[in-house]
């Protein structure tokens, strides 16, 4: 990766310099925005420094005049992690569904809670925003289609947090374009699942990339020679974008490990995380975070979830596996029984960042 | 109400005038602010311009710095029908629960959605607002103390959305100023069920209201000589606010009338609004609505909401059973017959704002 | 004003119910808002609670998507006493203009500082808005008409603050319409100059005079039964206006009886305000406040700045002006006398609000 | 650059992660804010993606509730070239001050235009912000002094825009320090004089760089693994600081060079920066521009403004001076006779971003 980053050109972003600059200025990051509008069948693309920043800009961009409201899962990483953004950069209101199937929202739960431009008291409904994966599980492609084609006979506009959306590419064998055509625009991550140091993509027609760039430019979004960084990402595209295949299967193999010692799953292993219960043995959270400290490959552990990344060592899990499986067997020497349950476990999350030595 | 009206004393309610001028300018407004304050044992109100204006200057005053979220309802009237003022105004984030009890939100749900500092990626929450009555019902006194105590032991302010808290006190027994100790700030209305033309009262600590004066300029709704308003209100409290005994007991006149015929009740009269299905009679709301339009004595209905106000006479909610009874007997006759329930009617709000000839 | 108020229908102007209810609903403020439109040549307008209300609600209809720019004179009531509600309320920057004759801004002054949307580091200018009175001063139509076409030829909106257009008529025989045709939306104020208690219009195309509705109820200013505002306001308009004549009279002896002792003007008597710098007699303004406290008919003073209005008896202008000379007396006999200026006089505006017993 | 970049540690920099990681994991960029931090004898320092982030955030951050007013240079970056930010983000109205002595405002000029807490009707200021270097020229240290004086007198916050300062510390002899203390939160830029590829540090108190933090995640400006960048930054620091010497020298043989041909210097050259006046020897900008595009080693220039940086060769001087001689002496040759000026020069700025081959 720092082979690439060090040949990077160096173009000022901010000033989108190859339009007025020799063709030897051509810079890195505006061959990478046009790589991933081509990948996801959009018009064009624009590199951003974060997640957040480009679903914000994205969102900014969409909404033209107040008052709008924005429709959402209420687990959605725009409503939820983002620190507020969409009412604090747009005064956006926000509709946040919470899906009846647990899993991901439904056409016919859109069309309930659509607002409609109809009286002066209300902020109607101008954007859906859709999460995949939302928590690792993958939203199934024919209802995406479905909403989106609600919306758009609505005058809707389709926007998807698609930061970790190679995962379902990867899972589902669909073409990123074919996951994204359905979506006016999309914000990809370069960092997360692909493992570069910084920076997401955001997709979508020309027009509004044009308008986003100078959203951009106003949120303090607008580096200078972001050659190095966009480089970083390209090698991350080519090649650690394959190895999320192995990843899948190591989480895969986290899940039938945790489920071999009678641990409970809150949300299996679709693509790269598992939500687990840590009560299902008796133990705490807390308690196997310090377990995993003290290994002699730490483990750096949290919460009900584990995300597995390129960089995580079947060793890693097996070390994880091995201490799960101790605890699960002090636990029950100690007299702990599994209480039953209804299937119904609810779970209130705690993150967990690596798995890793 | 004229005769209160004509007699008002004009300084400039924008200036605040009596700080400055002789005795002979005080002015009806500030003697409302002062007795609607001593009403509800607050230090201070202030005349508003509307309810919206009067609750969406209450959160942007308790608001100070960004990131923050306010918890609400999700049919909460600043949420619903105040155009999204909150993202728009205070760029808050919003978190909008639905009460499991179909009626209230308990204290255990409040905890379990209450956003905490802790996270940089979190907009943590700053108010509770609470609305009293919400669509007609009474939120128990005991709940909202449970939640007010939990919130101050967080440091989070508690609003009160009390446009309508005048028939809980008709209703309860209750005062209003037992009705909003439990709240740091409570907006209450003079039109609505008071019956006067214009304006509301935001009541709360003296340093609050002195800021909440300059939003309320900075918002427009700074007035210049409002003691024709404030005397018209006056009046509504002294003479109309008695009369909601009668309102209230109207109410429940229609609700047994209209389940005498069979109506299925979606939310019953527990103070001037009856929300009813007309589906269990094989009506729909657009024809009983034409229906009481053609009367000899127009009704103006709509939707589900039957709401009644000082103004409504016994005469017309007469005429409103009959007219229902005319339309369930015509479609029983026809061969309609009422659905088996499981008595968890859903219903869509569909809003009648009055009954009256 | 009183018998208008009285007779006034009671529709609820939030809902603008004309539309949906009888004739007999027909309520007064739908036709105080259809006789300004028409007076001044508009498609539509719209009542609203205060001056302030009318111009950041015009604005914030004008402005579409961020960035932008409004551009105005750095004395502009939207500037100086709207508390800073155009960033707060549209999020615009704002190009605040000196103008170089100490008068008005010129078509030269706009195009040096007009930014056009060129770099996306820029917020475009959208809006220019302009003030007629400014602190008293006409704006000469033949300048306004240069800064419209411009204005016009860039697809940027024109807006007038017209809080006091009633006095440039009635000073210019020009027509309401002839004052408004350049901008493409004007706020006019009842109360000020014209007296009623409460109250402004805005007036514009009627598709924006839509979105403004939805922009008052948003801030808070849509109220309920507004007729008894808006028939005070149509009395003041019938019988008030024309008696500006007699107010500009009167500024006009003012002025000249301030001369006759030897007191600079600062801005001189073109409609009902005159500025005039006390220290030009030895004098201080607090000093003058507080003889004129004193006086047997006390007098209200205060600052540089002498209101006339429609309820300024002859007798309290004779008064000032004999307190005026009383003081300038005095000091002249306590050694006081009078400094060379280069007639560049700087004043710090201090402002008295009436000149009346 | 690059040896120091891949040698950077990558902790994440929205969970700032050293808190709760090994020593192992001690990111660069924390070492980088910590080194900038004493350098400026600040508590701490944050990362930021661009100046413009830097400076908005530092602003978002002063700025508590509303209404407020920031009170800056009316050619500040932050009112100029930062797409609106103040009012967008904070919903600041701003005061913008003409400098008399057209160099830089003065303590005089700042209190005539200061508002204070007042009146209901104003946007108090709260918060000054000052830029030096600005367009090149220091801002003079007592004036400054005075100004905090002042400003701390009042409970006024002071921000400096020091994106260029560096070039201050260099000319002046001052210590960053010495030139920060006057300020409760300065902004520094690695890219622009020091030449790293990206990024900004913002210094100040430590409660304030922690609330800053959480600004910088909503804004999108948190990036994860920012070590890269941060070590290409103190890179820059520690080799590039010290070359500014050179690059002022090459400035003022610019400005000498120029003047030797008669050319009207609109800027001198104070630091990097020269402002010159092509129409003083009869050309004009654009036919510059191409003539240097044209030169066997092309020149990219433009408009009034000559930037010399780090990368700048005594070459490109020397071809720039050539060039400018030749078309002075084509101009004289054909006719050109310079003008007389009464030295009072107006320019419209028009922007050159680079001289270099």
């Amino acid at each position: 990766m720092y082979a690439y980053a060090v040949n990077a050109t160096l173009g000022d972003d901010v000033y989108s310099e190859p339009s007025t600059t020799p063709v030897i200025y051509q810079p890195t990051y505006h061959a990478l925005e046009a790589h991933i509008a081509q990948l996801t069948g959009k018009e064009a693309g624009l590199f951003m420094p974060s997640g957040t920043a480009s679903n914000q800009i994205a969102l900014r961009t969409h909404l033209k005049q107040p008052p709008y409201t924005v429709l959402c899962d209420h687990r959605g990483h725009i409503h939820r992690y983002e620190v507020g953004g969409t009412p604090f950069h747009s005064g956006a209101a926000m509709t946040t569904l919470i899906p009846s199937n647990g899993h991901h929202l439904t056409l016919s739960e859109v069309e309930d809670n659509v607002i409609y431009d109809t009286d002066v008291h209300l902020a109607p409904t101008e954007v859906i925003s859709l999460e995949n994966t939302l928590n690792g599980t993958i939203f199934p492609q024919d209802e995406i289609i479905a909403i989106s084609e609600f919306a758009r006979s609505h005058n809707i506009k389709m926007h998807l947090d698609g930061a970790r959306l190679w995962h379902v590419a990867i899972e589902t064998g669909l073409s990123l374009k074919e996951l994204c055509d359905a979506f006016d625009t999309v914000s990809l991550c370069f960092s997360k699942g692909l493992g570069a140091p910084i920076g997401s993509c955001l997709v979508g027609p020309t027009e509004f990339i044009a308008k986003a760039r100078r959203f951009r430019k106003l949120f303090g979004g607008g580096m200078r020679q972001t050659g190095i960084l966009a480089a970083s990402a390209a090698y991350a595209l080519n090649y650690n974008f394959p190895l999320l295949v192995n990843v899948h299967a190591l989480a895969r193999k986290v899940q039938k490990g945790l489920e071999d010692v009678g641990v409970t799953i809150l949300s299996p292993a679709e693509t790269c995380m598992i939500f687990y219960d840590a009560s299902s043995i008796g133990a705490t959270y807390d308690e196997i975070f310090e377990r995993g400290r003290k290994l002699p490959e730490p483990l750096i552990l949290g919460g009900s979830r584990v995300v597995i990344h390129i960089q995580t060592s079947e060793a890693a899990v097996d070390d994880f596996l091995t201490l799960i499986r101790d605890i699960a067997g002090e636990k029950k020497r100690a007299g702990f029984v599994k209480p039953e349950t209804n299937g119904q476990t609810h779970f209130k999350e705690v993150y967990v960042r690596r798995v890793s030595h």
